[in-house]
């Protein structure tokens, strides 16, 4: 029995698989008239190419050989099997997990960068914009437009900017320019440092200040890059459980009884899950979860509504389960799970009763990240140590049971950029947040004479 | 072609490369006396099956199956061709590296933590301690105590566990503990803050203090942990080179040109040339080209002398190309370079005429790195960045000369937990060093009357 399962670059799954072929969008996007968004206004924002994949109804969609060549500096990804964890939880279940943090930039952010900034080039853009919080995805896309050839500027929260100066020094380290946002090069970023020269800025925010940069290039070359949430990324991200399907079965592993993902946009679930809810949707029995911090309960608080993608409403309305996009999260260390929103197809899965979300503290989350550390040698992002959560309770879940389980979770990226939260831990600093109710209502509030989207 | 070539786990090679079967030692380590060092003396410091090790004569020596089922959680480790930096410098050159920089840790220094953990549990020690400068090395062998289940002390240079909060925190992750050194926990490291209670530490400093930690357990339950420069050291990290080579073969590359690797204490160069080392002293026409900083010139200028392998004289007395026990390099960021010595088999080697050591400036490795991040996508250690430097004139020299020369370095680690140095360079804030001629003059005035190691 091996420790961990590679392929060679010959193995590599050729096509991405689409939902959409599988579980038909009910709910178009809205612009900001609350009509379904043209074309022409979408088309400011992203290249019509990717625009494209969002919408293609094939199941099967081929992967440009352009793109595997940059895939294959670390793709296929290892799938590992999680013998150390197994043996300390003293658990009859079978526990494996995908390992995207062996990415350079260290998650799986890369496996949409390089396409998007792919396509990008080819429908002759030549620079992107986008925003980042903690990091990891500006980083995943300075290295991508490294490796593609486009320039590449990220709008990065302030207050990350100032705590982490090293997100900035890598992004740096691949030719991208990294300012912190709000800035004074948007029109967005200088009315809020009118208002407040001292803001800390927001996701939101720096959305805004992305966004605006691109359309403000009327020559049309700028666009706007996103990270998670929207169908092509998702689509892009599934790589990892076709790749993960092939290597479970090159060593006879034929039947999965848990998928889990953490989820934030819902990028990184979707990768590893998407191709098992395929087959679930075609009559497998699987328990796929995808999990969220407990103090940003999107998917098991939140209703499915319409809602902005952004807090500063500039964004399109998209369907989708949402803590109202004014809803500012607790400051957990989990910087990329903190999103008031969740992709529209992770969503409408939901509403389909097709999947098994869960919330879990922060404090849980550290407390098995550390006990993976130890057991299986990695150290994990705050994002994925609420897999790793979910992966041990339903191993002992097994356990109690006394069932052979076989479980499968998405190791998304390593910490080693984000030990803060760790350090904090092992200060006794790091605390649990309690359900913010009220400031959801209040979010809610603002969005509830939107239409509401067909749920099934 | 492919971009990178991987190997299965049941391809592992499993057995280490011993050097001291094909290049006879013929210095033996000196005790305080400057007499051969007796076993028990040493015994004292390092368990005694590593310490056979070292002496060891056979050409090649099992890897125990314990030992394989930890490395293979990232080992076989990736051989990628290095596509995108050859077409950025229009070189007839085919350039191959090894990457290192996908354990856990983050670079080559597992390879030998886990065998060392390993081997101590089995000789019945219960607690390894170590320094540790720049937080690698220290790193890795909590990494592997963590995993082998053994307790682990490190003692971090004070400076660096200053800049560095989060080094410390890798490793409390992975259970060890971390002080800044000096300490209050030693008589070495009491008599040093007494004299100076704002002292920045050194790694000589460190060492004592780790070796005084070890020694003062009179149960002989704690043995100390070295991460490089002794024989048993550069055996483990032999694995590099013979992975390398099946992977070339498998690919129908079969004569290499030039092999490469930065040298600090030695053992990440000697993990990948040793095995090519083999063929050269059979044979082969192969240029092996270890590679440290201009202002660390141990291979390039120092001369073949017995010398301290620390400063504060507490460690054995090794035949070496050194600068001197009390020399202190410039403030390079290549802190794993920043040593006085060099490993006794690599320095045989280059007493030899074996080997063609190169030097190069600071700035020049940075460029080297920064043409690296993108054109490969992967950000590397500081120390890295010498062997990507030479790589680079070598490709450069073929170019020139029209050869198709091929030529294979070791990636041995990332830099993200390192990038101090890329932001200084971003700044424009970081400068080359002299040559510190006066400095090493009076280190090695102090060991004039040593005796002196036989050369051939």
């Amino acid at each position: 029995m091996p420790i961990k399962v590679v392929l060679n670059e010959d193995e590599i799954p050729r096509q991405w698989y689409n939902l959409n072929a599988d579980l038909t969008p009910k709910n178009p996007i809205l612009g900001p008239d609350l009509k379904p968004a043209t074309p022409e206004w979408l088309g400011k924002m992203f290249p019509m190419n990717l625009l494209g994949q969002s919408i293609s109804m094939d199941r099967w969609i081929d992967i440009p050989e352009e793109v595997l060549e940059i895939l294959y500096k670390w793709r296929p990804s290892p799938l590992h099997r999680a013998t150390g964890l197994e043996k300390a939880l003293g658990t009859p279940a079978k526990i494996y997990y995908k390992n995207e943090s062996v990415s350079p930039p260290g998650s799986h952010k890369p496996n949409t960068a390089v396409p998007q900034a792919f396509y990008s080039k080819q429908f002759g853009v030549e620079r992107l914009t986008t925003e980042t919080g903690a990091g990891q995805w500006g980083s995943a896309l300075a290295f991508a437009c490294a490796l593609i050839g486009l320039e590449c500027k990220v709008f990065m929260v302030r207050v990350s900017f100032d705590q982490k100066p090293f997100r900035k020094t890598m992004m740096q380290a691949w030719g991208a320019d990294c300012v912190p946002s709000p800035s004074g090069e948007t029109q967005a970023g200088r009315d809020i440092l009118a208002a407040n020269p001292d803001s800390p800025g927001s996701l939101g925010i720096a959305i805004s200040e992305a966004i605006e940069a691109a359309i403000a290039d009327e020559s049309g070359k700028t666009k706007y890059s996103l990270g998670s949430v929207l169908p092509h990324v998702l689509l892009h991200q599934t790589i990892i459980g076709l790749e993960a399907k092939k290597q479970l079965e090159k060593i006879g592993e034929k039947k999965m009884d848990v998928v889990i993902g953490c989820a934030g946009g819902g990028s990184n679930f979707a990768g590893l899950a998407f191709p098992y809810l395929h087959d679930k949707i075609n009559g497998a029995q699987i328990d796929i979860i995808p999990v969220e911090p407990f103090s940003c309960p999107t998917m098991t608080k939140a209703p499915y509504v319409y809602d902005y993608g952004d807090t500063a409403q500039v964004a399109p309305i998209a369907p989708m389960h949402s803590l109202g996009h004014t809803f500012v999260p607790p400051p957990i260390h989990a910087g990329g799970l903190r999103y008031h929103g969740m992709a529209p197809q992770v969503s409408q899965a939901i509403a389909a009763g097709l999947l098994a979300p869960q919330a879990v503290h922060q404090l849980e989350c550290f407390q098995a990240a550390i006990t993976f550390a130890r057991t299986e040698g990695i150290i994990v992002a705050p994002e994925t140590s609420h897999a790793v959560a979910v992966a041990i309770q339903e191993a002992n879940k097994a356990k109690e049971e006394g069932k052979e389980k076989v479980i499968l979770f998405n190791m998304s990226g390593h910490g080693l950029m984000d030990l803060r939260g760790y350090d904090l831990y092992f200060k006794g600093k790091l605390h649990d947040y309690e359900y913010p109710e009220e400031e959801i209502h209040k979010a809610l509030d603002q969005i509830k004479d939107f239409p509401k989207p067909q749920s099934a």
